[in-house]
């Protein structure tokens, strides 16, 4: 498919760069692979080796075969008076696999002045060289023009400059960044346009910061004025106020401008890929995001939802199945039976009318308490097998005690005491761990395994923690997600409730009960967690 | 003062449409005086009788004396086939005290057709009978044109004669409304352009929604095509996606399209106010939001700060005071000497160049095992206070222990001990709580509250956990934030461990200690929630 506008990815960089925003490498890996399936064209993946963390993503990366999605390194023009081949970050981006190579350089002359403190001539030549090194070295290179749209202001000719050295120099495209995010709409249009004038042959991308509440908006207007690149964060994440938001963006260019960007099964993917880096970020998707979040078709009871009836189009203003949402916040993503007696046969269990009613009853109850089963695969498998009488519990528990204490010569200490029965049995058994949910985990599965050796293998791979009312301090409801792994799949379990303790507990259980299951079964499909995520 | 805009705000009747909003009449009247205060020209209260609350939000009104703002009354359009003045909604409008109504008409011929289901002329007559009704009893009437830009795109010679209409039959304003907000900004700028051509005498009023993430921009690019009124929502609340953020308005129209909108005093109320909302809907601020957020002018230190220290504009796109925010450089591991003895100082305390060498050292040690200071205001100046040697410990510890169990008849049990010193003496005091964390808070603060009384008026509003090495399972390292407020002020404190309790408990004494120093000090900053609620 020949797209009209290429779709750039700056997530796991940019996206980086805001408070609190930080994942490990194979987190990171894990998002390309969605971005992937989603549809995105280029994915930056950062600098290859600014710390250890980059480094091993990029080698995470080279082994990964992705279905249409390129990876793009990250990195800065030369050194001043330095020769391009000589710069160690030049030859780092030159050396790595990645067969795109986008370069910031700065196309304001008060930076060039000011911050980088170098003649406008060699901010020129560090462009030019930079990008001729990496083309020489069979790169596709792009530069990201640093603050253009100040530079525009300051001194549009000069700021042309900046791009054609790039050009000139063999750059595939230049991105105009908003790097400050203090332009509008109208402004970003005529600048694109008069650059779109002067340089007709030179494609071009746009690069925007939420900083006046325009992002998505300057993106659009500079598509409209010929723009074929947009460059956007999932959700928005970023500095400051944020980058411009990809998931938004995708959706007005295909939905509202007609651009042809994804297949109708990747649009639909929009809702569920935004919320996979939300979860991912530990960060509660935003409930009021354009397009994907729980209330963007929400609906009040009355003129609104009569009026819906008659026709969708009065009161909305697409259909939200388009991008994997939905119109009813109030009722349960999996609230139809048709949903859950899908889900069932995809795990092998066969569920008649009544049993789906009831699961459609108790998600909606446990969804009322603070569960969600979209990150929860495991648990919600475990549920349906309940509800159908198809599940047989690992142990029957008695009881469960933690204790932690800090001692009076300052050492930590923390122990945990299961009390269960397994086959008639019952097994007492005592663990100390580094808190209190390893130390029960510990306990817990010194008394299975006698009976169910291979739950050892069972890694719990991911531990999270959300507080769901925190203005209740720490009287709050916890959820708590665990994801676990025996090597062949991953699963995600949750637990809810006021005590953290017991809140981590269930999801604990639910990850080793799912653990036997999948152990049990012949072959499983693939869960949540890695459904899809392979191209 | 004659203003080019008019700034027109629905929080607390559009606004109140979104998700778990809700506010009391009495609070409403707090948004009221605080919105005066800001000089907001037109709030939009409600319809006069809509319900209990509504009506008892107008006699509130009645007795208050505001120094700028109009109270507008809100309702519909006369029903279809009755005297406009027999129409209950219209007389209750006419006889309120409100001096401005806006009338919610139809633009669309689709609504019409299909939802009112009144012909094309009854619809006209609706929309001027009801105008001309009000007006006869002395209102300024306003014409909300419902569906307008669906309504333009259907049919825009039928949309001009609604909005012809209500001219015609007195209003002083017509506003066009994006009311399912699936508007670009280049479209809602050429309707507008095209109904100023046609209609140049009528002012112009433009009403967005978020729904393609442009609700800001299709704002002002409306202003830009003639439009001279702006309606929003404080933050942006509202039904779906929300309102345009009428706080982001203020701040781009004034300070990047030049309106004359606020004075110094009054724009540099913007970020308290969108606090003060936030606080009263009891929703966390959004960090990320323009000109307001905590992150906004938020830069990491490096080559961004360098930079900002030698010209603020190399890196910012405003001034962040003129909107009463502020410049955060975010102590990280790069952070300077510089950078500390300047939040020392905010601090009251003096750091001579050597405590403010060990500080930075003591920052990178601790931000290295986890810690970060950005959201831990009030354990970094205790950090500051303790290397300083200013710093006086609410107690020594000598011991806690936590319990947690889940007993064989199902109930979860949970309790704490804690020993302290205090004064040279020994408290032991256990508590018991819905958590450990919530137990141990109890049984503290029983010890200390005997000497400190006070401390029992600090509320931990805000409990976080996050884990930092999420791979690592229940084994990871976690990191603990609290927010605590006494009324007054709100802080934030950390701790950081692999035991989740005791994490906890770094940061549950250090949100103690920071609030005996706080009541300690003379006179603390004014809290949002508190500050100039009065005019």
């Amino acid at each position: 498919m020949t797209r009209t506008i290429e779709l750039y990815d700056a997530t796991l960089r940019d996206g980086m760069g805001g408070g609190g925003m930080s994942l490990t490498a194979q987190e990171k890996l894990r998002v390309v692979r969605r971005l992937d399936r989603l549809g995105v064209d280029l994915i930056e993946a950062g600098f290859p080796s600014s710390n250890p963390k980059e480094q091993e993503l990029f080698e995470l990366l080279v082994a990964e075969e992705l279905a249409h999605a390129q990876i793009v390194a990250f990195g800065m023009t030369r050194r001043r008076g330095v020769d391009a081949a000589e710069d160690e970050g030049l030859t780092i981006l030159a050396d790595s696999f990645a067969p795109v190579c986008t370069l910031v350089g700065k196309s304001s002359t008060l930076h060039v002045e000011k911050v980088v403190r170098v003649s406008r001539e060699e901010n020129l030549a560090m462009i030019a060289e930079s990008i001729a090194y990496l083309v020489g070295r069979g790169k596709r290179a792009i530069l990201d023009a640093e603050h253009f749209f100040d530079g525009w202001a300051e001194d549009p000719g000069y700021a042309l400059e900046t791009l054609s050295a790039a050009a000139q120099a063999g750059a595939e495209r230049v991105v105009l960044c908003d790097t400050n995010g203090g332009s509008l709409p109208l402004a970003v249009m005529e600048a694109v346009a008069a650059v779109r004038e002067a340089l007709p042959d030179l494609p071009l991308g746009i690069h925007c910061h939420d900083d006046t509440g325009c992002a998505v908006a300057n993106s659009l207007v500079a598509v409209q004025a010929g723009a074929t690149q947009v460059q956007g964060t999932m959700n928005g994440i970023g500095e400051r106020t944020g980058n411009a938001n990809l998931v938004t963006l995708i959706a007005d260019l295909q939905l509202k401008l007609g651009h042809d960007l994804l297949d109708t099964e990747q649009l639909a993917r929009l809702t569920e890929t935004a919320h996979f880096v939300d979860e991912l970020l530990n960060r509660s998707p935003n409930p009021a995001q354009p397009f994907v979040g729980r209330h963007a078709f929400a609906h009040k009871a009355g003129l609104h939802a009569a009026g819906i009836r008659l026709d969708a189009s009065t009161f909305e203003q697409i259909d939200p199945a388009l991008v994997g949402n939905r119109r009813d916040v109030l009722v349960s993503e999996l609230a139809g039976r048709g949903t859950v007696r899908e889900k069932a046969a995809a795990a092998g269990l066969h569920l008649d009318d009544e049993a789906a009613s009831r699961i459609v009853e108790r998600v909606k109850q446990l969804e009322h308490l603070g569960y969600q089963f979209e990150a929860a695969d495991g648990s919600f498998e475990l549920l349906m097998r309940r509800e159908s009488g198809a599940h047989e519990p690992l142990f029957q528990l008695e009881s469960w005690r933690t204790i932690v204490e800090q001692r009076a010569d300052g050492a930590v200490e923390c122990e945990a005491t299961v009390k269960v029965w397994i086959d008639g049995e019952r097994y007492v058994r005592t663990a100390e761990g580094n808190g209190p949910v390893n130390a029960l985990d510990r306990a817990l599965r010194q008394a299975i395994t006698e009976i169910h050796p291979h739950l050892a293998d069972i890694e719990l791979v991911n531990y999270k923690v959300r507080i769901l009312d925190e203005t209740h301090g720490t009287q709050a409801t916890t959820r708590v997600l665990i994801d676990a792994s025996d090597g062949r799949g991953e699963w995600g379990t949750i637990g809810v409730g006021e005590n953290i303790i017991a809140a981590s507990w269930q999801a604990l259980v639910d990850s080793l009960e799912y653990g036997e299951q999948a152990g049990r079964g012949a072959q499983r499909p693939e869960s949540a967690v890695d459904a899809g995520e392979r191209p």
